[in-house]
């Protein structure tokens, strides 16, 4: 990846003449089926473009409890994108709502002037919070007709869509039919230093570029970067290795008497006793992991090795956890 | 009260030489317990500048599910007040969360730079949309004190906190004790045409008082309506009327075999099977009541006399509802 | 005034049934020779309103410098309209540019999606700032044809869209041609306590309504000041005294050896050597006055009478001014 | 730099635990002599946050007509940052106004509430639009005095700073006395393929940290381009060359007959008759150009010789301009 970085061809990005970042935008939009994409310096700009070029100020918008937009974004989906978010129950499963409780959410449309507007649909796949949960295909598509019938736009948050395809083994294309964007991340699971793109229409892309430039992610020779994402984008198949080595990891905690939940992906949840407790521990044996919502949450990627593995829950039986 | 409005002396109240609105400032203020207070066009922009004072770009806001600043102001609190709302559930009793649902939506405090911050909580006393529901003091003191010892601060939405009062049987200043800010209005139970107060500290007010020019709801001599207000603020004891009639039409409803439910103070709401027919049937009926999420909503106020009541219930028995 | 107010009939104006107001709206909107009209609590949520409909996030808006929408309204063309404002200089007369500078001003169109769109002309007739100034209306009508050529909305600031009217010998309808909206207001000259309009095409309404509800413009009952507007409305006419009286001030100022500007319509403004002596002795005169850009700024309005404008000269010779 | 680029060091900068930039962020403070400093993805958002930073809602900041921040950052100034601007006239030479007409544009302190507040002062050394050119110090500082004894804060976009302070012969530090934030830029003249950093007290790092968040400006393993930039800032001595082949290009293109202004730092401008024309006759002898105001700018770079310049020079010649 560093070589490819080191000898990337660049150009000036603002003015759109970096090849190497127009490679890239190019192929993510054909792999993740749409017909364009932007690079984006990160996911959390990816989708806050994606809300702002969405949304009208005051719309409200739908998304599952603890969604990143939601929960991780700093409010700037309210305060800069205007949107008026409302959190859905995850009682579709871990990471998403039914498609009944998005229809009831929704409400009746066309009422008077001075109602609330619903005009949006965030999902996303996998669900990070959700502990890397993965949409079903049935569900997803049930979930964008309702969303559809009733005139809402639908926004993946797709940071992880690598993830739910490789799990699904489906192409990424696959996930996002019926989509009107899409955000998609090469740092994270696939190991770029950074980079995300944010994909839609041709017009919604212009208008993404825009918002891009004002919110001051033009960045000028970034192919170094894009080199870097489109060796990630290579390497989408070798995360089922992660998902193995993520189940591995819970099937040795259970083991060790932990209530690691059963991983769809490459993150493992283990609620604890005492989240403080247990982090602290595993920080002094040198087993990282980081807290999400009460639980323990360990994030397995492509430098994790097996052995790794087997060394970290070594550790964890010699603390004595949980 | 048309006379008052007739003869209210006037002054230009942008610079704050209205001596009727300068009286009714300072009387609701007393009445409500705070040291300053400020006319508003609306309750709407009382709340949307409260909540603009307190709330830095971002900040996140906790309310009870479908309060009025949630679902009826058309996002201003997301897009222009720049807050992250989080509903919470109405699992403390209708219209309030649980002390405990409070705290563990806050969440832990004092984390990294790159998490939400939870800084207000909104209240609603009596709660619109839960049918006049009132928040009985202590749960309201468990509730005050739970945000408070987690550094937030406390809006109350008491557009009816007059009809709470009463229910209560308290001074509306004892329903008041210890938010940094309360909007009440004299419109809707209290008959003015229109116009509503923003209390807080005086620091708060002065703060109010730049952003309602802001918002364009600085008016000339508007003393006018402050008269009318005045009046209306000299009714509040006459509330206890409403709520009378509201039972009475409760109880009548019931007895045609609705599943009303008992009103706590002027709005009864009553859950039919097909609102849409129900509603027609009552227009027909001349009986007016608006829909509120699926159930019916009727609202007493000093212009339905108890006779009204009885011969709304005589139509609606010969419309044979529900 | 008072009587009429007095005797209004009103109704909810929020679900846009009270009849004085309906009945206001037509006929501002008639006079105004626009297709509708919306009553609004103040001149300055008339103006952000139009600029919250017309702008785009980041759009830039040419005005005339010291215009009321850059000076007087606490920057919410900025930060909540969203309008990116460039201020032109007079260099077309008292509060209005040449059309040359307007079209250099809007620059080249059609430039990379990374450079400012320019998208709306607001003009102000008469200009408050420079004293009252009327824009001719064959150099309206070159600005109105050199804004609307570029692709520019055009909104008029038409709160003394009546001053401007009178001094021309025209029916206000023949100052609005061409533009996208026009405010206008019925409290200072016309002397109504507080109501202004907001007036454009029925599309621009409808959403002009929405924003109006999202800054807390919504009013109930607010008939009883629409009838107050409805009288002012009858006034426009009268108006041609308060110029007469203008006049006969800045003569007898000039008598008296102040360099009295000569006044258009009912504002005369005369600068003097200290601004804040001057102001103060005034006030110890009993002469009210305001200050404006190191001026002094006199407003004539129906309740000074020429009577008091001679004793208001008495007074300020009596001063030793200036 | 390549070669830095491909053995940086490298981690998770959002958690600042990246070592690259720790190291860029430490340096550039120490240069630029402020506290702290933070590094952005490009110098649009370096401006934006330092904005974002300083001000509320509605305050008016000044700065140089044709500043990046009013007329090449898409108005996020405004509708994002939420300020007011006031362009001023370059009165006191290229890039600068004249410290008593920022004065006269602070106007008098201390108002009624309803009056517009004036807070930041916006410099720009080298001012892009004037030609790259530069405050002399003994102007800055009665700029710097001037603001701050009206209480105003200081922001100065130093995109080029580099080119000031060589074109002076002083340490970058020199120049940002008194300021309380700088932006500063590794791209452009410098090299860098991206990246720049905005600088001040700590508390203002906090707090631009947490907006650069909100804006999706943090990246995660950035040290690759952060290493680019530590090159960048080891280079900023040789930037006198491309001074040097400025003032070459420029005396040059005089003696073909052209009006160019003679250069301060590295921008050549030169008026032509016919900006059109000449740009697409220098595009077809491949001399690259980019408009500015009505006239070709030149910019040179480290990969622009000198017999680049000689070579530039003979086809502008051969194409017979302007």
């Amino acid at each position: 990846m560093r070589r490819a970085m080191a000898s990337a061809e660049v150009g000036d990005n603002v003015i759109d003449i970096d090849p190497t970042v127009r490679e890239l935008e190019e192929r993510a939009a054909a792999v993740l089926g749409m017909p364009a994409a932007l690079w984006t310096p990160s996911g959390t700009m990816a989708n806050l473009i994606a809300l702002s070029v969405h949304l009208k100020r005051g719309d409200r918008f739908l998304a599952p409890k603890n969604a990143h937009v939601l929960n991780n974004e700093l409010g700037s989906a309210a305060w800069l994108a205007g949107g008026m978010p409302e959190a859905l129950d995850h009682d579709g499963g871990p990471g998403r709502p039914k498609p009944e409780s998005v229809a009831a959410a929704i409400g009746a449309r066309g009422g008077p002037y001075y109602t609330l507007r619903t005009t949006l649909l965030c999902l996303e796949n996998t669900h990070n919070a959700a502990g890397g949960a993965v949409i079903p295909p049935h569900e997803h598509a049930q979930l964008l007709s309702t969303a559809r019938q009733a005139g809402l736009q639908v926004h993946l948050d797709g940071a992880r869509v690598w993830h739910a395809a490789v799990a699904l083994g489906l192409p990424p294309a696959a996930l996002t039919v019926g989509v009107d964007s899409v955000s998609a991340c090469f740092s994270k699971g696939l190991g770029a230093p950074a980079g995300s793109v944010v994909a839609g229409s041709r017009e919604f892309v212009e208008r993404a570029r825009r918002m891009r430039q004002m919110l001051g992610g033009g960045m000028r020779q970034i192919g170094v970067l894009a080199a870097a994402c489109l060796v990630a984008l290579d390497r989408v198949g070798e995360l089922a290795e992660e998902h193995d080595k993520a189940r591995r990891l819970a099937d040795g905690l259970r083991e060790l008497g932990w209530e690691a939940e059963t991983p769809e992906t490459n993150i493992v949840l283990a609620p604890v006793a005492d989240i403080s407790v247990t982090l602290e521990s595993l920080r002094v044996q040198g087993v990282l992991a980081l807290p999400m919502g009460g639980k323990v949450r360990f994030v397995l990627h492509r430098d994790v090795s097996g052995a790794d593995v087997d060394e970290a829950l070594r550790r964890i039986k010699a603390g004595g956890h949980p």
